[in-house]
Parts: C-alpha cells; sequence; structure tokens
C-alpha cells in the first residue's frame, strides 16, 4: 500500500485508528479456550468487529513468539486472515527487530515476502544497514523507533550532540535512507508536547502513535501538534479496545470502543479540514 | 549458569569460542535437505561436532522466524537438543529484543521459562524498562548491545554528550540495573581498537564479540584489548565454522575450524596468565 492509498483509506472510513493485536492469551475471554487456537478465534473476532472503524491493525510479535511456534502459527493465521478478508487494511507487523544487513535481510524476507504485511518496526540503534535491507520492498514500508512512549525513553533517545537530541538524529539521518513513501517514525503519544518539534524534521511523514489510553497519552493533543494535511497520524490502541471486556460479548465491546475512537477521530480530522 | 561457572568451563576447555547457529537454511548441504527438519539435522551435527571446542552456542533468531513456524520449532528442537545432551554450554538466544516493559516480559518469559536459554541479547534503544524484565530470572542473562560490529554502528552509537559517547552512556546507565553477574555487553571485533575505552567501564564483565572471521575481527586484538583475569570475552564465529563445508562432511569441517580457534583461543590465554 502507498501514502496515496493510506490516505484514501483514511478519508473513506473517517479514521486513523490502528487496532493493536496484543492478544495475551491470559487475558482472553475463558470460553474461547477451549478452541483449538484461542489466540487466532480471539483475533478473528477483534478484527470482524473493529475493522469497519479501523485503517490497520498491529499485532506485537511478542505476545505470538511467547507461545512458540504455536504462537507463531497464530501470528501466521492471523495475517491470512486478515490479507483475505481485509485487503484494503495496512499490516503492521510490531517487532522491533534491527541486526546486521544480512540477518536483517532475512526478518525482511520473512515478513514482507512469506508473510505479505505492509509495514514492520524497527529499531534504530543499529544504524543504516540494518534498517535498509528492508526498504529493498517496493510498496512496504520501515516504522523507525523515534521516540518511545515508555518511561525508559529518557534514559537514550533525548542524548544530545550539537543541539540535537538522538531520536531528531534518527529522523534526519534515516531520511537519507528513505523518504515519506517508505519510512514511517514512531512516537509515543505520552510525548505529545514533542511532535511538534518532530514535525519540522518530517513535517509530511506518517506517525505511528502508540500509548494513547492505557499508557495516557491524549488522542486530541497527538492530532494538535501532529496532524498534518494528509493526516500523518495513525494512533494505536490495543487494551482499551481488544480487552475492554471478557465476557462473551468482548467483541461487541471492542468494537463499541473502537467506533468511539473513530468518531473522535472523524471530528479531529474535520477540525484539520480533512 | 552463573559468572564463576561460566569462568571455569572456560577454563576447563582452554576455550572462550561461542558458536554461532546462524542456520541459513539456503547454505544447509544438500543431503540434508530430504530429512524432516534440515535446521534441526544440520545443528545437532554442528553441535556434536563442535561442543568439545566452545563454551557457547549462540542461535540468531532471524534465521528460524524467516522460516515461520516451521523455523521456530527447529529452533525449540536446537534449545532442547543442547540442554539436554550439553548442559554445561552457555545459550545464547540472539533475538536483540527490546520493548515497552510488559511486553519485554513476554520475550523473558518465551526465552526463560518456556525456552530455558541462559542469555538473550536485548537492544538498549528503549532505556531501563525494556531491559530489566529480562533482569528478574536469577542466573539468567542480557547481553545488551553496545557497539555492534556493522558499518551502522557509525550512525548513531557514537553521538556524543558531555564527552561520551552513546554506547559509553549505555554501558555506564545499564550499570545501575544490573552488574556484571546478570549483564554483558555486544561489542563487535571489528572495533576491537575501543576495547580498551570500554574496559575502562566495564573493566569485569563478559563481553560477546561477533565479527572475527567473516566480518574482518581479529582474535588476537580482541584479546590483547578485551581480556581481563577472569577472560570476559566469549567470541562468537558463525559462517567460517559452521558453513566451512558444505559436503557430508561438513560438520568434520566445522570441527577443524572450532579446534583451531580453540587452540588460539588457548594460547591467548596462556599470555593472559589464565
Amino acid at each position: 500500500m502507498n501514502y496515496q492509498q493510506l490516505f484514501e483509506q483514511i478519508t473513506k472510513k473517517r479514521s486513523f485508528l490502528c487496532v493493536g493485536l496484543d492478544s495475551d492469551i491470559k487475558k482472553i475471554p475463558a470460553h474461547l479456550m477451549q478452541s483449538e487456537d484461542p489466540v487466532f478465534e480471539f483475533n478473528k473476532a477483534i478484527i470482524d468487529a473493529t475493522a469497519p472503524y479501523s485503517v490497520a491493525f498491529k499485532p506485537n510479535l511478542a505476545f505470538y513468539e511467547s507461545l512458540g511456534s504455536t504462537g507463531m502459527l497464530s501470528f501466521e493465521k492471523t495475517i491470512r486472515y486478515c490479507r483475505e478478508n481485509y485487503p484494503e487494511i495496512f499490516l503492521i507487523a510490531d517487532a522491533k527487530r534491527g541486526d546486521i544487513g544480512n540477518t536483517s535481510g532475512l526478518y525482511a524476507r520473512a515478513f514482507f515476502e512469506s508473510l505479505d504485511v505492509d509495514a514492520i518496526t524497527v529499531a534504530p540503534y543499529m544504524g543504516e544497514d540494518s534498517v535498509t535491507p528492508f526498504l529493498a520492498y517496493p510498496g512496504k514500508w520501515v516504522i523507525l523507533l523515534a521516540l518511545t512512549s515508555n518511561k525508559g525513553a529518557d534514559d537514550f533517545q533525548y542524548v544530545t550532540q550539537d543541539g540535537k537530541r538522538l531520536f531528531e538524529k534518527v529522523l534526519e539521518k534515516s531520511q537519507q535512507w528513505a523518504d515519506q513513501n517508505s519510512m514511517m517514525y514512531v512516537v509515543g503519544a505520552t510525548r505529545a508536547e514533542m511532535l511538534s518539534d518532530i514535525r519540522k524534521i518530517v513535517p509530511g511523514h506518517f506517525l505511528l502513535v502508540p500509548g494513547v489510553g492505557a499508557q495516557g497519552g491524549s488522542l486530541s493533543e497527538v492530532a494538535k501538534y501532529g496532524m498534518n494535511s494528509h493526516c500523518g497520524l495513525l494512533v494505536n490502541s490495543s487494551r482499551n479496545i481488544i480487552f475492554a471486556d471478557n465476557s462473551e460479548k468482548f467483541a461487541e465491546f471492542a468494537a463499541r470502543e473502537a467506533a468511539n475512537m473513530q468518531h473522535e477521530m472523524d471530528e479531529l480530522m474535520k477540525m484539520h479540514s480533512i
């Protein structure tokens, strides 16, 4: 999916919601635990319920890998289910990978060839040759960690040389590797006040913004400082949507939460004349 | 395995060799491709052949994940095979993970509970709460990326504030989270000249050193600048050993390469009175 197609989906659905499929098996409703693949059954129901209100889904690999090869099978089935039933949805593998060139190349092959996701999150610490192998796939995206939503972001991401903080250096340097047509950045909603600084460096890029809801970030603040003329935002919500309820009606509750966010997003887009 | 036990293995085997199980299915000898699980059969033969000369094995997850759930099964079988047959070997999951706290916790559970490896490599970009969940397991280790062996290391790892480079800040800051009994650092052999600077900050820690051989690093340089009174080094070699040959005699050739390195390591240890 390219930049323009993503923007079209956003304007069509009046939403820039990304639903995080952080499908922790310990939180899945009890009645699903009898099925052969509870994680996949859960995801399928969440996807069906929330797809009308979302433009993206983002499974975090940790929740699947922690179940070993069984979990990876649930992950693969989830990706395939999305692709077949909701081809217009932008699929993000939240993997935070990054290794020396030939090894990153293998991860790229896994996620973009075998699995056909649209984007993968990548950690920048190892620099250019750890990132560029993911950029060799036309129509696919790298979402590079810039300023994350967690407390630990303070430890290294603000290290400053010549008046520029590390996350700003990541934003600047990485523009030598790809432009806004194949690169996005992770910026935590808990750092919304930094978004105006970030927009000075990457005015046109899409930003993937986690941290709204459970982690305390505010959607209206994110839109205020981060929205551009092409929206330029994918705001992720995980727990608040997928674990809104744990009865047999969990999917209905998830749909309601997603619809609420979509409604708020529609209002914010109108305020920005989108 | 604790610090003292690891040192004892090193002195017993006269080796600080870590064999990297970067078992790329495209490079596995043809005659193994008929078996049900070629990657596992390959690993088993390599492990049996090189265990006498090594103190550690390090499968890089990318080579397994790139084969999907099948590959993860090969990975799990490899770990179990090592654990059962070579309980004295130090097992490193080279995963370069790192995510917000609750998510890193899931990775920790996967690698330390379900799989029982001794150590996992972790990327530092997201800071303290992305690393500490891995430190909650007694006897287990975090191996934190500090200065990597690839060219891209130049992009961000040398960003300097107050005379300290980012990799030095990683070394310093992370000592607030754990000491040399549960933390090691990745330092690329291609940066051997930096090892003396690094030893000023972490004199007693073990360092995991990739990049000898295929990537151009020199073993004697690494020992010269990096060895301490407890050796303090695990030097990794992957391709040079495991793909030394691709005939039916591949394991014999791998053993010969590992033995050569062990011999050189023995000499270097003697020079350092170990």
